[in-house]
């Protein structure tokens, strides 16, 4: 078995499950959050301080490590974790995702998606075959399927097109699964796609779970819909994926949604708002966000959050010093706020899972002000 | 006592001296290598990464924390120990070689030097009791004079002009020594200058000793002299400057300007070179610099130097890894670089206290075969 998923309570208040994913790079409580090390770097933190934020499990992204240095060049110096010195659990995304967001698409069928690369502008084919060729390459304890992730339908994109999508997608699921060489040490996850339509979801559904897999994630959800609709979303979802397999969903994302769907019955969680938000200087409090660049913290000798333990709040690091730092434009402004971003995550995390525990959910909202408010974060891109 | 000097050993090989300096933040064991944290920040290093370096004593730069955020914010914000959250020894220059490399000096009179902010373009006035109340507020455990320091005679400036500056330094001096208002926790040093004519150096050592105080550091070295040059200047300066007071070569260097001058008897060298290099991936080894975006080292799973203790290479990070790090324009590359390129410096030193300790200096030569080739890096900026 790749991965070994064990529900270990379940909340008798919601959908809440509390459980661990056993990886051959070791376990992950859950319901976790994963942060985004894309070119398989946490942008400007060693592992060491990954680890110290208390992160189980670090994602990175194919399409770049496939374009740079190249998936070949990584299995050849010992696969992401030796790579890149992070000897806990790794998942990776497919690509798709960023193929279709990223880098300007010059054709797709039903074969696979030729692109431009966007690091050095060369023509680049990826069908579900070669992704799955580079996450064997990269060597992710969890990797995912390839499927053709069009923008949600709505203006650009018409149901037709997310019909065809999730048909197509299943088809290359299935190509998927057929060229994953290494069943044995990495978890291959199917994706529930189909939008905002409870109905494309429940036809994506069923097209995915053909497919029998250690898991499931759910895609397509906070690409700029409303709170409401991801919620709906979210839980018709969650509760139509088997229960004994963990659920994922991608890149989602503030603090509110994450809890949402927990509460749901969802386990796994990656978002790059903390990293990114943590470069750019706004830091995630319980009470809200910290725009660290602002003159109000010109003189204020506190840290980003009382009573935090990150590194950066408990090295006793002032905001007015980070302000300094940011100011300044010095590197470790956006390597110190990144580590509390980071922290603020799995704090949030430990407190789900306690809350979980405990049949306690209600005291979530009291221990976490942030929560009433949304959206946490000012950076509304949380891919 | 602001600091006490003691010598443990002097060499019976050559004028180097073994010795501790005690400050109120610590001690630091001579001859030391100080890492420049311009801003009071080590670019991209947490002060715990700098800890881990073996460094002792690191240096700010008075002018850039005048400028931003402003002398006395760092001391309502505790000081530069407390801004920072740096526990150990810091020095603080004075501001005037920045002030008259960096910023385009407007006026240059009697009483003191204005120029315009890089910050802001502001006008800004320097005067010897400005520096010395500005490096009070940041409140370093040592501190240096503000002295005229044009660039050193030739094609630029004439004999006479660098015979004004240094008449005008040692008037400067005395003004200093009057100005500074914490002689009980911070040692001011005085500093020769004189380009590379020793008759001007002798009268800068006379001139400069005039005021009594518990350091003396050697100026306008290594600003592109040759080696000859600076190994000249060097020796006679050294040579006739107290004996039972700490040395310091300013802004010095490669390593074996550093080996040259312990030999002449200096206790004390700071220089950007390890953090400046690291940041553009040139890294020093025993053997030599190297460049990580090289394309030799695309495949390359060893670390930057077998048998170095630093967190780069002991983390196992391959040169392969940093090699696109560096590529990928990500912040950690630099990072990891300087962490090595820092412990490289401190390795250097604690084995020329080593080579003191043991009367076995031509030891050194054989265990640091970079030290025969000239110069280490590539880039000859050291300032």
């Amino acid at each position: 078995m790749s991965i070994q998923f064990s529900i270990l309570h379940k909340s008798t208040e919601n959908h809440a499950r509390l459980g661990v994913i056993k990886t051959a790079h070791g376990d992950m409580q859950t319901p976790a959050f994963m942060p985004v090390a894309t070119a398989a770097a946490m942008k400007g933190l060693t592992p060491a301080q990954v680890r110290a934020t208390g992160s189980q499990c670090i994602l990175n992204n194919t399409l770049h490590l496939m374009l740079r240095p190249g998936d070949e060049r990584v299995a050849l110096l010992g696969g992401a974790h030796n790579f890149m010195r992070w000897s806990g659990p790794i998942l990776t995304d497919s690509g798709g995702f960023q193929a279709f967001s990223m880098a300007a698409i010059r054709d797709i069928d039903d074969d696979g998606v030729t692109f431009k690369s966007f690091v050095d502008g060369a023509r680049v084919r990826v069908t579900p075959e070669r992704s799955i060729q580079a996450q064997n390459n990269i060597g992710a304890d969890i990797i995912m399927a390839f499927d053709d992730c069009p923008p949600s339908a709505g203006a650009e994109t018409s149901t037709a097109r997310v019909e065809l999508a999730i048909e197509r997608s299943a088809r290359w699921l299935e190509r998927c699964n057929k060229a994953h060489a290494r069943k044995s040490d990495q978890a291959l996850f199917g994706i529930v796609q189909g939008g905002t339509s409870l109905e494309l979801r429940a036809r994506s559904l069923e097209l995915t779970q053909q497919v029998d897999l250690p898991g499931y994630a759910i895609g397509g959800v906070a690409v700029g819909e409303s709170t409401q609709a991801i919620c709906d979303v979210v839980q018709f979802t969650a509760s139509k994926l088997p229960e004994h397999k963990p659920r994922y969903l991608m890149g989602v994302g503030y603090a509110h949604d994450i809890v949402m769907a927990v509460a749901a019955g969802v386990d796994m969680f990656d978002c790059v708002l903390p990293t990114r938000n943590g470069r750019n200087g706004l830091v995630f409090t319980k009470h809200g966000p910290i725009r660290l660049r602002n003159a109000i913290h010109v003189a204020d000798s506190e840290p980003i959050e009382a009573n935090c333990d990150c590194e950066t709040c408990a090295g006793g690091f002032s905001r007015a010093y980070l302000r300094h730092l940011f100011m300044a434009g010095e590197m470790l402004g956006p390597t110190l706020a990144s580590i509390h971003n980071i922290r603020f995550y799995q704090r949030l995390l430990l407190d789900i899972r306690r809350a979980i525990g405990c049949n306690a959910w209600s005291s979530l909202k009291e221990a976490w002000p942030c929560l009433a408010a949304s959206p946490q974060g000012l950076d509304g891109d949380t891919q």
